[in-house]
């Protein structure tokens, strides 16, 4: 079965706002088996909101729209949809008394303009928001099924973790519907892996397992079609204990596991603490590393020591070691791991020291030039690279490496 | 004059990566008066480009693609070029010479599969790659003018703003291009801004002023046609004299100055140094200041203390105060930005602590609740906020408000 996504919105046209919401849609509808084989984005007009609907309904069975559904003259997916479908809209009484009630427990009075949300096109239903005013809609309509949920990206997650997906899974069962599993890893090239698979990958066909590669990770994805989620694990589990056997402490995290998740909880599996030093990566390894809610179990402490003299005031780094052998080496890597693993009380210590560029680079030391370390009670382990690449890429590379050399280093793989 | 955007990637449509080119590539065709009404995201699959490049040329003039000019099979940009305007495939020899010397300069040596990549549809252009391997396309076909960039973003960057925007600027002069200026506000909501500009939004035509509102951002867009920046910017400058003195230190930017460059142009011309304390943006602030290039002129250390014992440990904030008042209080934020620039020895220095959530809240201390602070030789300013969000929009709102609340420190706005 086909899907394609309508990204709606202004703003998005203008590039105002990067599209994220598109991306975690389309992982969405990837996981359970629906093809997507077109996304668009549209501005809030009707005319042309509709013109996109019609060229999608005829290629694909299943519509989702994103954003439009707020409650001004400009949101325009509800009339889109009724004017598409020729079913008027109508109001649906459930929804303006959830409406009262949301307001209602934040003290504040709905305008006029609110209950335009609680319209939907004849025949159609709401999915309920319980995170914001607008809700969802969830409308069949000859071959098609069309469903709009919020743009603000808590709000789209919500409904479509929470009831799109479950709604399309039982829509799919007839056809026995698709399950994934997708395993995520680090430090090994796509070539390696499919070597090290090459046998399973050959021969295997429930589950299916197929390779992605994208920058810095490559991911081994299982998918079998099942009646159901626990019958799906069990076709996964035999074949996921295998390909860990193989791959062994590559494998970082399932599905939407990110890194920082893997090192919060080797972490809390070892009831552990970490502290991190950040010369060229400025505070973007804390920063992943704190993106994960409860990182103050295990999270003790970040220094972002940019100049020399942070780093000799903070972390004690000796100013000889700075001078003979410079800010970016290996000697002040280690001695930034020590520092940190010392002054902070932390188990784990993470340092990171290199040139970002554009400026900075030298012949012996040029940019994308990298040392990483990582400092436990048994001692420091300390690694080099060289990365040219932009700014922003290399920061990211740095940070996903160091994340990861932390993680080993906690499991011991 | 119209523009559609195809994005082109199946790694896009399975959500592995977000298209953040897209925007990059809106914002520069709006910059120069080419309105965008449709994008579209299509996988590598020739039939499915050729349909896509079908649609867009029957309603748009100009029509931009980005990535799929690779050198694998799977990169067909060029192919659904020649096959939808029945143009063929054509070898250019400059840029044979060019793809040998890329190599030889990188002490490496192309593969046949390389030199795919010095083809284009006949009576095409090649536009040159300065940072990777694979040259744009410029090719006019009866109404339409095609246009192929890479998609690797760095290289999209250089090519579009480089290339593609001045010979779009030279064929669009005949109908006198448009020329943009945006002045980036903060602090001044949009109503606040509509009021306090109504006569000139109301009266002026040359330049155009609108405003935009993006969250927690409101910016001023002048326009005009010119035929050139220079005689663009004759116009641009008395507008832009009475609007910074209406809206004062509200203005932080212009373009694409975001608010970290904001930061760093104002302490390189004040001659000072920055530090910032962070508890609950966990490193954002410092990884935000640091992805500007050359910020280590200015900034020095970054101290990300998570643990109440690295509070005191790392920037000496008394227990007694923490026991008393606790971590999230006025109390703490103030003594976290007074150890910082103590300890750092910085001229200014910026402090945090709050409740990222979704956990950690109580009724008196709510998640979103934050206080922050920011601290130079005359003291300390502190401000409280409540900002219930999701834990990145949190975080990312907290530190634009910080640096913000640094400028205006700085500059005495």
């Amino acid at each position: 079965m086909k899907a394609e996504i309508i990204s709606v919105g202004t703003e998005l046209l203008l590039g105002e706002i990067d599209d994220t919401n598109a991306s975690y849609i389309s992982r969405r509808l990837a996981a359970v088996g629906l093809d997507v084989y077109y996304r668009h984005t549209v501005g809030d007009n009707l005319k042309r909101l509709v013109q996109v609907l019609s060229g999608a309904r005829r290629r694909a069975s299943v519509i989702v729209l994103c954003g439009g559904l707020g409650p001004t003259p400009d949101d325009l997916t509800r009339e889109a949809l009724a004017e598409l479908t020729g079913r008027p809209l109508q109001t649906v009484p459930e929804a303006e008394m959830r409406l009262h009630r949301f307001f209602a427990e934040r003290g504040r009075t709905p305008t006029p303009s609110n209950f335009k949300q609680c319209q939907v096109p004849r025949g159609g239903e709401l999915l309920d928001n319980p995170v914001g005013t607008a809700p969802g809609v969830w409308l069949q309509h000859e071959q098609n099924l069309y469903i709009a949920v919020p743009g603000p990206p808590p709000e789209m997650r919500e409904m479509i973790d929470s009831q799109v997906l479950p709604r399309l899974r039982q829509m799919l069962k007839k056809n026995g519907t698709l399950w994934t599993r997708t395993l995520r890893l680090s430090g090994l090239g796509e070539s390696q892996v499919a070597d090290l698979l090459a046998d399973l990958l050959a021969a295997q066909d429930n589950p299916t397992i197929a390779l992605y590669a994208s920058p810095g990770e490559v991911r081994v994805r299982l998918a079998t079609k099942a009646p159901d989620e626990i019958a799906a694990q069990q076709v996964f589990a035999p074949v996921e204990q295998e390909l860990r056997k193989r791959l062994g402490p590559a494998v970082y995290g399932v599905d939407d596991e990110t890194m920082e998740v893997a090192v919060g909880q080797a972490l809390l599996a070892a009831g552990a603490t970490l502290a991190v030093a950040e010369s060229c990566t400025g505070g973007l390894i804390a920063s992943r590393i704190t993106d994960v809610p409860g990182a103050s179990r295990y999270f003790v402490a970040g220094y972002v020591t940019y100049s020399n003299q942070a780093k000799q005031d903070v972390l004690g780094v000796p100013a000889d070691l700075l001078r003979e052998k410079g800010a970016v080496s290996a000697e002040c890597a280690e001695a930034m791991a020590r520092g940190a693993r010392q002054r902070s009380g932390a188990d784990y210590a993470a340092a990171v020291t290199g040139i970002a560029g554009p400026g900075g680079g030298t012949p012996e030391k040029p940019v994308g030039l990298v040392y990483m370390a990582v400092a436990d009670a048994q001692g420091v382990e300390v690694c080099r690279q060289l990365w040219p690449a932009s700014r922003e890429q290399f920061k990211q590379r740095v940070s996903q490496t160091v994340l990861d050399m932390i993680r080993r280093r906690i499991i011991g793989g």
